[in-house]
């Protein structure tokens, strides 16, 4: 087979993907919707900041890319929630050492298309909206847009990394027996700016992630290289009380925010114009299968598998996908026959799982973290992985600082779930439970039972 | 508000909401893709006999139609079941009395027209497809593929009853959150046709669903009115043994039919021409949420919620949605603001239950009905419905012989699970259960714990 292959999209995954691929030889050539960013810049305003992760950086070392990724990224070691009367906790994400890290995305696919871009045999074509795909010929159209003409490629690989609202997803979708489904949520999200201070530096601390956690909604804020943070606050659309559909008028906006988040409003001087001019989005979980046709084309990222943003995992999913598809050419020496069966086959429970986690996250960020008896857990939980370290790893850390599949870091949260449901009930587990030697003894009895049932 | 209407679809569903329209004095436009089956016949092939039961004849009561319909339609009493080696067992749906009618799709959708026709304020216009709608205005635009000319049509209220692929709903998809899913079981199925005997009469017992249960998969057929059944093979699409991409040579298919169903071949005369005739069609659950634009555009039946066709509910739930609307209309007076916001509150719910339901119903017709466990909970269902009819109503009676909201039945559905799950495990319940004294004490133990709990 000719090494040749098209990609539609150059976000994040695309470029990505679009170096590796050409890294091994390919002839690539990558068609995106928008103009070119590295001339057009980045548009912003309804993106949420990125945190990578341990899945992410394995991606960009592949790529060559990861240590001028470090460079501008902001570590965040833990959650700093603020509470309604501006009282502020800290709760780390994993041991020592280890945090998420704070990315523009706009700025990490500028250096992504730049590094893909240094390949000879790869060619990147901005401006082109792809008007859909004959699967079976491989044949895709698009629509020059500059110059307002039509045009079509062929290539015998052809992958689709255009996101969640996906032109060769649409092609896909007239086949025979495809299963898909989007649902979104209640909530929608609006992004709201925190300027650094006077004299530049953050406004906040800038090493968490900021989260005002009310139960039913929330705001969140991670830092930017610039000083400032990118804000973002989850609410219901539509409701009587604390929703979108409420917040129409300065005075409600402003009534809002006082009685929610007080400490934020010196951090929002533009507050009112943001929530004004920024748009209300919606939140989706979009889920399909197959994600190929025969061994000629190939979703990938969103365009498969959007989720919620709640686990800070949907950039770092979609690489995920890139790190297994090269370890797939590698493993199968560019059969790609072969290489998209066992993609197709085995990769869609790992990201079913991490859209249901992330769902699940939603509700223990907006509330969980702020009661007393999660944050115990979270306490225990470290507790238990510093003295146990071969036997526990909590779920957190499973999915973000780990390389274990998603479905299988679902599963053994579920088991977690269930010893911490008998911890919890320890009497008196709330004061001085490093010393309970019953703590220790559930634990082993949990261990015992999980050995004995392998 | 113009009390006008504009129907998208002559189906089943869209010919009974129709005539329900016409009959409340609005003016209606009925638009279908497909030539007036008066005229054109129908087209079978690939249409599974519907089971008329307690539901659908509501609504065709309504319409001032059932009696002309329970002329041609033939009860069936209850499951015959063909083991492998021939033997027949019989097994009741409901009481004595109790049926389910087998209805021809395509004659039960020429009667809907007919009655239809008949309200001078009713235009039918077949070979006119649906292209898309302006939600917003309330147009429709429509191709007439006779006179090869689009056009276009206008009024207050619009009615998706256009099915599974409808073109409608493809227009509310457009829509910001508009959530979607359509989900393919791995089972095909095809049609084959058993011709009445030399004299006319039915091959076999008439006044039965038959069913050949196999595990993993089965056939049925169902009487038609010319004496002949119409027979339905459901198989995997894939796989190694028993499914449809192993059945390709006559030699494949004679043999598969010789040790699965011997008993079945002398009744399928012509069974290869068919099975290398008929196509092998799919099966799916279509979800969506909302059904509804404001309150002009209303998706009804299998346009918002398709189902497997395993509980004989399809037609029956779609034709319950319209009874339901016309109910709605009696009590809020042709306030379609309401009419629409309730239904679209309070109906999805319910299809949500059968569609569930009707996949688990896949997995008793072609497995747990041969299991001897599972006839003895059916004849002990039967019995307890007996002795405590104001206590004890069997799920499959609730879903089919009552207006029972199937969210409700699939609720009690679980209850009487438990509760079987505790019948089943009384010792020696297999013998003389009639007698056994625990059976009453079990049961009326579950009926206090219930109804402590209400």
């Amino acid at each position: 087979m000719e090494k040749k292959a098209i990609i539609v999209g150059a976000g994040l995954v695309g470029s990505l993907w679009a170096a590796l691929l050409a890294k091994r030889g390919y002839s690539v050539d990558v068609y995106e919707m928008r103009e070119d960013p590295r001339q057009a810049g980045f548009i912003g305003g309804r993106s949420i900041n990125l945190a990578m992760s341990t899945r992410g950086w394995k991606a960009l070392q592949k790529a060559g890319i990861e240590n001028k990724i470090r460079e501008v990224a902001i570590p965040m070691q833990g959650r700093m929630m603020h509470s309604q009367s501006g009282e502020l906790a800290f709760q780390p994400y994993g041991k020592e050492g280890q945090a998420i890290y704070s990315v523009s995305r706009g700025g990490l696919n500028i250096e992504l298309i730049r590094i893909a871009d240094q390949y000879p045999n790869l060619r990147f074509h901005f401006a082109h909206k792809c008007l859909g795909i004959d699967l079976q010929a491989g044949v895709a159209h698009f629509e020059d847009t500059r110059a307002g003409q039509r045009l079509s490629a062929q290539a015998p690989l052809l992958f689709g990394t255009d996101g969640a609202f996906s032109a060769v997803r649409r092609s896909l979708m007239k086949l025979p027996r495809f299963n898909y489904s989007q649902q979104y949520l209640e909530y929608g999200y609006k992004e709201l700016h925190i300027p650094p201070r006077a004299d530049g530096s953050h406004a906040i601390d800038k090493n968490a992630l900021h989260i005002w956690p009310r139960g039913q909604f929330m705001m969140i804020a991670l830092p930017n290289v610039d000083g400032s943070f990118t804000g973002t606050l989850f609410l219901p659309f539509e409701g009587k009380a604390n929703s979108f559909e409420q917040l129409q008028s300065d005075e409600q906006i402003l009534s809002f925010f006082q009685e929610q988040f007080p400490d934020s409003i010196p951090l929002l001087p533009g507050l009112l114009e943001d929530f004004h001019t920024n748009p209300t989005s919606g939140l989706a979980t979009i889920r399909c299968y197959p994600w190929c046709y025969e061994e000629k084309a190939l979703l990938i990222g969103d365009a498969s598998h959007a989720i919620v943003p709640f686990y800070g995992q949907g950039m770092n999913s979609g690489f995920e996908d890139c790190s297994i598809l090269d370890e797939l050419m590698e493993a199968h020496q560019d059969d790609w026959s072969t290489i998209i069966k066992v993609f197709n086959q085995e990769r869609p429970k790992d990201t079913n799982a991490i859209a249901d986690l992330a769902l699940r996250n939603f509700v223990e960020m907006r509330d969980r973290v702020a009661d007393p008896r999660f944050l115990l857990r979270k306490e225990i939980e470290a507790f238990l992985n510093e003295e146990y370290p071969e036997d526990f790893l909590p779920l957190y850390s499973q999915v973000t600082f780990s390389h274990i599949p998603y479905s299988m870091a679902l599963q053994e949260g579920f088991a977690q779930d269930e010893l911490f449901g008998r911890i919890l009930a320890i009497e008196g587990i709330e004061e001085n439970w490093k010393n309970n030697p019953e703590l220790g003894e559930v634990f082993r009895q949990w261990l015992r039972e999980r050995e004995g049932g392998r």
